[in-house]
């Protein structure tokens, strides 16, 4: 165990980052996880983030507050703003609930994370088939940040290798359940709505509810949080 | 005033950033300050943000909370690790106040504020000249930067032109502050010091203290802060 590297793993509590940590783990790295309490509407999602880590063993979890809702601008932070529902799935544009610049957010301060953890490698459950068409999840954006890493830091400058891995970016939601499913997940665990009831129960009708059920139908399989506990 | 254009500019309360958001406003820019309360050592900093702020007649000031301190890995943020006193300066390395992906932290917040409201220039007041050796202070770390702006937005992806500005990055501190005094800027409202006392006086022995005293020297003026009235 001592010799296994450590990667930053940014960790949502939802399905792909799940994923996308265990894929970081079957690759042989300890996981540190970082989760943002970033103003979204509900704080559900750390609770599902919280037991996400626990199920995958991870050597750290930090949770950092970055109150992006006092910029404003998304449907996501905003409580003025309300989520859109029915949203024809596949639909040119990018919806209101965009975080502008969220994911380079996240991703600068995982890599500030890693260089005081001296960890050379990044993983964020990014994907470009079945997503909400936002700028931040397209391969050119993982690319340009990976170039970015590389003049940032520290370890970059020494020369050390600063790797940006989006495992997920070219599955469908489908492939990325089966892949999850192989490495022994438990999707009951976690979390996709953007708007679900004070309960935890999903609204169904978002964006990320729908992708989630149209992966699970095209998986052949039933989703588990449907049919879950309550936690 | 309606035809301005907005600019996002990074204000620390510190002598470049000030002189950084002067330069904006010449420029014709109307301001929109971005302060982070980031877990550095002291909050003087944020009130010296605030006086150079309302110096400048700024159109917004955003003042957000981002705990660095969680990750550890710089003096800067961590009560625990000293700062450098009495360094060399021009000593090769990278010191220990280096706080970890610090300006790419930043800068990703502020291409988000840049996103809601619309804005198409960032202002950073880097500087390679008279500094401690930050990898994220040097020009190739900007140019990186304004890649990835073009293609992590919404505003990049439908084609408009995003500028990170760094005036300040190739002067010395002596330029920087004959250029600041040109603009008719009050010195005496910054705080630089690292490390200064509960009342806000300078430690004088921190890098950024004795950058800012070569500096004027340099300058060959006397440095108001050192002998201003308290705040």
């Amino acid at each position: 165990m001592g010799h296994m590297p450590t990667a930053v793993v940014l960790l949502s509590g939802g399905l792909d980052s799940y994923t996308t940590a265990a894929v970081a783990r079957r690759d042989g790295f300890a996981i540190a996880a970082l989760t943002f309490r970033y103003g979204q509407r509900h704080r559900l999602e750390i609770d599902a983030a919280r037991r996400v880590a626990q199920a995958l063993g991870v050597t750290r979890h930090l949770v950092l507050d970055l109150d992006l809702s006092a910029m404003g601008g998304s449907s996501l932070t905003s409580p003025d703003l309300a989520v859109p529902r029915d949203r024809p799935l596949g639909e040119p544009g990018i919806p209101s609930t965009y975080v502008p610049a969220r994911n380079t957010i996240f991703l600068s301060v995982a890599l500030g994370w890693a260089e005081v953890l001296g960890a050379h490698d990044i993983f964020i459950g990014v994907n470009a088939v079945d997503y909400s068409g936002y700028p931040d999840c397209r391969p050119e954006f993982i690319r340009a940040f990976g170039s970015l890493a590389r003049v940032a830091t520290r370890l970059g400058v020494e020369g050390a290798p600063l790797m940006v891995h989006a495992p997920l970016i070219s599955l469908s939601k489908a492939e990325i359940i089966r892949l999850g499913l192989e490495l022994g997940l438990d999707y009951s665990l976690t979390l996709s709505c953007y708007d679900p009831s004070p309960a935890g129960v999903p609204c169904g009708r978002c964006d990320s509810c729908r992708l989630r059920a149209a992966g699970f139908a095209a998986a052949g399989v039933l989703d588990p949080a449907l049919h879950a506990h309550p936690h």
